[in-house]
């Protein structure tokens, strides 16, 4: 099975960041060689839909080389934090705590890829207050990722009220007619307010490398002010 | 054909309003003979979903006796206005222009069954200071019929700051995933905010009825008060 | 965690009534720190969706202060009845005992919320009789929660033979094209009987708020008579 | 074109009734072709979803021939009434006149193929006393088609009351979640009534052929009584 | 609990046979009192979807009245066989050996009723020999209920051979685009073959109900011949 | 607007075919550029979905260079028919004169690719024996394309009596729950018969490309037999 | 009507761009009162979705002060061209002509907010070296919209590819299964390559708007390299 | 339950391959009759879908004669290889290592025909150069079987590079609007790729037989080159 893998090691090249392993629907074997690869060759990796249980059965000797969270279910393979110290640009919201796994693995690949974030939470459209006291806030930001399930109104309600990039994050959060996170989903994407972009339901991973893919657009640009550009 | 069709006359005596005529699919035959019957009775009816070139079609005979509305698409017949005074305990809330049609239904329906309404419009989230500068008189209504279209996200903050009945009325408006009006029926189906109520897409008439339920309920409170129920 | 979670502890001041604690996607932990909070804060809350297995997990410092029932999957948290003596002005009718869950979540709230109910049970239009003998009785309810699955005809045939506020709870009940509810939800919104109001489905909780709204608002009513309304 | 035409004359050998034509996307030419081969041989055929504006194309030789009725969009072509006097055994019950064209269709299918029906007309289940003060005489036909848009709540309240063969007929009157008659169709198959069977939408044809199926089986034991069977 | 359960012991006085026990969803406790109800009246019933686990827990007191089968799910209580002698008159034709629970439901349910079937299997268009060398006996049968799960192509064949009346039970046997049955489903409705009728996906039960309501009338002429029929 | 398009004249020698133009949806102005292009060049071309009002306003020094045929909707431009002599190897067989102009554009695009065809319409399963008759010069084809809408069960037969490649093409004929062809379409992916294969609903120039990549490697292998394959 | 009308002339100041109008469901008199009061304040606007047959019947006042452009069907009311020179930072990229309409709205928007784009079309994946031998320049483009229609597999070559952000634009070319753009939209969500966000199907306007988003905060940069951010 | 089952032992006449055992939803015994069955006749056969609990389960007679393979979920019972030698004439081409059991089931079944393949694996277009650098050897395969899941971008991208027939086997991998592999599905049947053809999701079996029926064709023409085609 193992020369069944080919890793796509040049994606920092082409695309500015790396592959990462989806766990699902992976055997532990596929997964041990995959881990085999990466530290062979001295590289890292970032692991996404790790369940718990399957991290359970991960060897030893993978285990030390591994930084894991159970809530995002991500782990990091061979990783160093990055020592470069920024403020925060991007923020990743969410309404409630039912919503916390999926911003959970935007920020910790968002992390894993050297991008410092922001959290704000409980920020849902019921309780409108607790969105209107942060607004100044995060009009800061110039990325954002907003994460909600049910009627998925939240974006609606930011994408009015702040200038920055928002990255709406449908969940799969709620029942009946919520449709595992096809309301949000469409309601993000039939918004009245102009100007959202939208992801896969519960793909926090995607939101961060879409945020992550702004960022660098804008780090680019800040270490060469207007320089950039096609000739 | 004529004695094809049996009104239901009696309706009042059981729910409390009368029949309405669906115009939609009936031919100028059916229609002319409805009018018919409610007139040789002395009684009134409300037309609905009269297209403006059906009732260009209309017999002169009836057009005395018809009060018609282009942009509800309905029509009274025989109908005279109610002398009741009373203030209004129902407010109709809006997004946008695009939402027009179906407001005017529920509001001209209610003005047809002697309730008188107050119409909000322009009140979409993507301007949010439009809908908060008018949410303290929006909290003084009993009854609130929510008209949304597209991310249909207005009834959900809406239903986080008033304590009305809230009678979410959504609407075709939009493309793509609007799909019809069908995101916007999901997301008040699925609303974060506690105790909102659905009719179906485009119904204003219906959310007109069920604003009438509520009223006629209160009303009957109101004139004697907490003497109802059932022994 | 701990840290994470911000109660909206204003809602009642907001819409009458105080949030409740949609138990599903939320781990003990979570579940420990918002019961931490309540008590804490002496207040109340109502916990919905709370599996049997979830609650025969809950630390016994907890027990004491809990009203469970297994049927509706609620529990009261520090919830105390209320003294008022009031006759039942909502009632709750359902087809069948599968749909014993959903009628029982909304009994369950309404009694939370101090809302007094009576339940009329198996009222399925395919045994007509059982429905056509509580007729008389059930015209005398202001507030109806029609709940049913299925093909959910049961909205339809009461919509016809009763003047009160209907709000249709529409049951996963049933297999095939009942689609998980969708087809009694498609049903109650597509009725030929006029100003139904619909749920979501299996959404007992949200029933209830529903019928709660339209009780304050009749309440309020019954106390200061045809003086309520905005100026 | 005329030679790609092949005609299923032995159809009634097979299974008791001829082939009918289905107009809807065939040109003018494939129709006056198909009439051509039915007169030629001496034969008789019915004309189905044949709109009033192909009609008016239909070359004058045709039309002395022809039998034409456009609210079932039906054309008889070298058709003679049946002698035989039976009393109707096939009852054909629908809720109101925007279902007319698709009763029309059933009525007038069965009235081609030799079988004599009843009509009753709006016995909407919203209209409840409609639909019971006929319910005895509903009891004492062997095969009813319930026809019905919208909800289709009219098969499950009939289901319940009587013993007959029910063929329910959803149709696509309604709009929003009525979904052109998916909403009925599914109420239908997912009917609390025991016993029901179900047609595609808007299928008065199909249903008069499931009728007449049901009818021949009937008559042919009425002819010799319970000697009929397999050996 | 117990007073929670209203039968309907007056279902085959309305219409010509009595109410089955859908047990899926219901709890043993449910389900005791039922067969107690049952028990004390001394009357018989059907239960469905009695699966094989909730059966083992059923108490000893009841297994005596009661007669299970495992494929069906189906269980009598306090049944005795029909002793009445007659050619059985419904044919149950199935494609597959996965179909086979589905089909016998509805034999189990016609034997209950007293309606003797003849079973025909693996007569799936794939094979179509088979089929074929068994038409000259299906010619026969007034009855025919033919089960068909993936593409539901059987009842199509079927419908152009045999002029009995044909109930067709789409089963969710496949994966993928078959959807549950939902493809079944869609091509027996959409059916070039005229007049087949349709049920639920895996209604086993209610296929049978449809054949015996049929059966019902076929008998009731063969007792009376041809003076059956209104007034 | 002419420098805008860039047609892939290498297709050919990379696929074995040419560029066909899909006119729907394109200017007028569109298609003349594109004519000009391809003669220019002394290319030829396939236009596909070209309604005969489009057809009518092509200006008239296109039109001694155009081959159009209005059931097919397709039109060849400067194309002079293949001189090769051979026997058909691809069949077309569709159930009726609904499905022509699909059948139609599969038979006219092999025709411009050089492949003959042998035709076989009305060949549906609701006359079997039109089907069976022709079996087995049926089965002396390679390549069989089987366009059916409705149920779509003629694929499904097809599958079980013929050793050749399959190639299904769904229509979009019929109504209701036919759900423009996507019925036909899942009951081709779903059949029973093992080894078919489908394309898009309506496809009959995808239909016919698929066919001609099969006979490209027949023809391939005819000449230099099983020489050929990878090294 | 004049009166019902409240425009959102704070919106830049909000969030960086100012409202466009949606004239799609407008009727003429809505649309003039827009212009009214967009002329009245001295500001600007876009119109977008604007028919050609909308816009012929505009009032002669207006033309003068109006940019139409029919294939985007937009049109700039009082605008000015920005004299602010900036090499184009934005690519819009589609796959082929039948794409154009959106890909012009989403350039017409980003010219009338002052942002430059480029163009490049015919960019489709089934004739790969026209995207292959255009990716170095695609790779210098901070931001890129992908136009896509059918299968929508462009996004996902492209997303392996460059490193700057992508917003996919599904568009609704096609037909069948490609559901109206439901098929790009998902492939474009569902895509495998990384960090890809979608806007809904033909929301040209959309596409431009996030890309205009993103372009202001590469801008801000700019400005102020690395200054920015929260305290 | 043994005489219940009649295997199609003359499916290789017909259509030139033998009949496979689908043993999802069999139950033990069915699967022990069956093998008995293609025993006593000294006959072989392929068993699909043996999940591996199943597979334990099975009698140590039976064992002997099967050879399992865990990934794929298949078994050859009384099976002996092939010694026929022919270089791979079908390339199965996947996109990554979650698609391996399909892509197995389609190796194992050709194996088990006799077709010898050759894979290719982790050939995505989001590593674009991973499918370019084996174009050139892709190319020389009469015939590809593409196996992807997700966006299901490949068979676009290959469908504009190789002349081979192409069958499209979609996949349920992935999460959200992936909707368990019907967006790969449309992807496939909408593709800008003219000739693709498309099985349903996850029938790596069906893939095989199409793929067969090609080959077939192809080794026929082989033996007798262009003798072939009917009279």
């Amino acid at each position: 099975m193992s020369e069944e893998i080919r890793l796509d090691f040049q994606r920092p090249d082409r695309i500015g960041f790396d592959e990462a392993i989806l766990c699902a629907r992976k055997s532990d074997e596929q997964l041990a060689t995959i881990m085999d690869r990466v530290l062979e060759r001295g590289a890292r990796c970032l692991m996404s839909r790790l369940e718990l249980g399957v991290f359970a059965r991960i060897a030893p000797r993978y285990l030390e080389k591994l930084d894991y969270d159970p809530v995002s279910r991500t782990a990091y393979l061979n990783w160093t934090p990055s020592t470069l110290e920024e403020r925060p640009l991007i923020a990743v919201v969410s309404a409630g705590s039912s919503d916390m796994p999926q911003a959970a693995e935007t920020i910790r690949t968002l992390t894993y890829l050297g991008a410092p974030t922001k959290q704000f939470i409980d920020i849902g459209v019921a309780g409108l207050w607790r969105l209107l006291e942060r607004v100044e806030e995060l009009r800061t930001f110039p990325v954002i990722v907003a994460v909600a399930g049910m009627d998925g109104a939240l974006p609606s309600v930011l994408g009015g009220l702040v200038p920055g990039a928002i990255i709406c994050l449908p969940t799969s959060t709620g029942y009946g007619v919520a449709n595992g996170g096809e309301t949000a989903l469409h309601a993000a994407l039939a918004s009245c307010a102009p100007g959202l972009t939208v992801v896969n339901i519960d793909n926090g991973y995607g939101a961060a490398c879409a945020a992550f893919r702004i960022l660098s657009m804008i780090r680019q640009t800040g270490t060469s002010p207007l320089e950039r550009g096609p000739q």
